[in-house]
């Protein structure tokens, strides 16, 4: 999948994505840059709003397992069950969200779990600025289901 | 401030809270309640994206503490800090959000940190679905700081 075919696929299915002028910068399956524009995020101090800065943040964590899954022979659905966000410092200008891929150990953990089950729960974690001092921390916790016709009897 | 005030108010700062289909549907000190349109927020599966639900619920509980620190002769700016979220059930319409006031003693702790050091911290919640069983959970944390010329020598 290209960072082009990532974009496309957010514009079309979540479509606030494109209203707050995001852009897909990379993507692998180790990491996810999103890109925003602060103009339509901006809020009562001229700087980003925290809404903004976390929905950004949920799509780049969101997009990278989906990227990482979309590799599979099973399909999935994806949904996020929990969140936690800190706001060290405010953002005064176009932002990156950066998503990145958990410990070997958690994802085999998550996977086994998926091919168990069909089913299993991650936390992945993203910020915004620079990773050693980010100015916004992230940690979302996904929950993925197998779907369709599938190797599990459910 | 009117519920039409607060929403010219969000609409003008906070242009996001437009894009999403915001809207006021009521508010007093102890309790502000905003709506949004299921489209605008839409995802991949037909429900409410996560981002867009943890935006909602910054602004109601953002938008709590404005109503109330607007009552008072000193003026203060408003951020938010940090927050969780939790997921339990997908919004498949259009949605509200309530913020509802901590406890007293939690409040006028924070009023006498604001009158002594012209700063401090609340954390407020927030809820989307029906109060006793949420779909939606919010916490967050905001900070005020006093602007403007005033009985603090800073």
């Amino acid at each position: 999948m290209s960072p082009e075919d990532l974009e496309k696929y957010l514009y079309e299915n979540i479509p606030l994505s494109k209203a707050m002028g995001i852009s897909v910068v990379s993507l692998s399956s180790n990491k996810v840059t999103l890109k925003s524009l602060l103009q339509p995020n901006i809020n009562h101090k001229k700087t980003a709003f925290g809404g903004s800065l976390n929905a950004v943040a949920t799509l780049a964590c969101w997009s990278l397992l989906y990227v990482n899954l979309l590799a599979k022979k099973q399909k999935y659905e994806i949904v996020i069950t929990q969140s936690q966000i800190a706001f060290s410092k405010s953002v005064q200008a176009d932002f990156e969200a950066t998503s990145v891929m958990c410990s070997e150990k958690e994802w085999n953990r998550f996977m086994a779990a998926l091919e168990r089950k069909g089913k299993g729960r991650i936390t992945l974690e993203a910020f915004i600025g620079q990773i050693d001092k980010p100015s916004v921390s992230f940690r979302g916790t996904f929950a993925a289901l197998a779907v369709e016709p599938s190797i599990f009897p459910f």
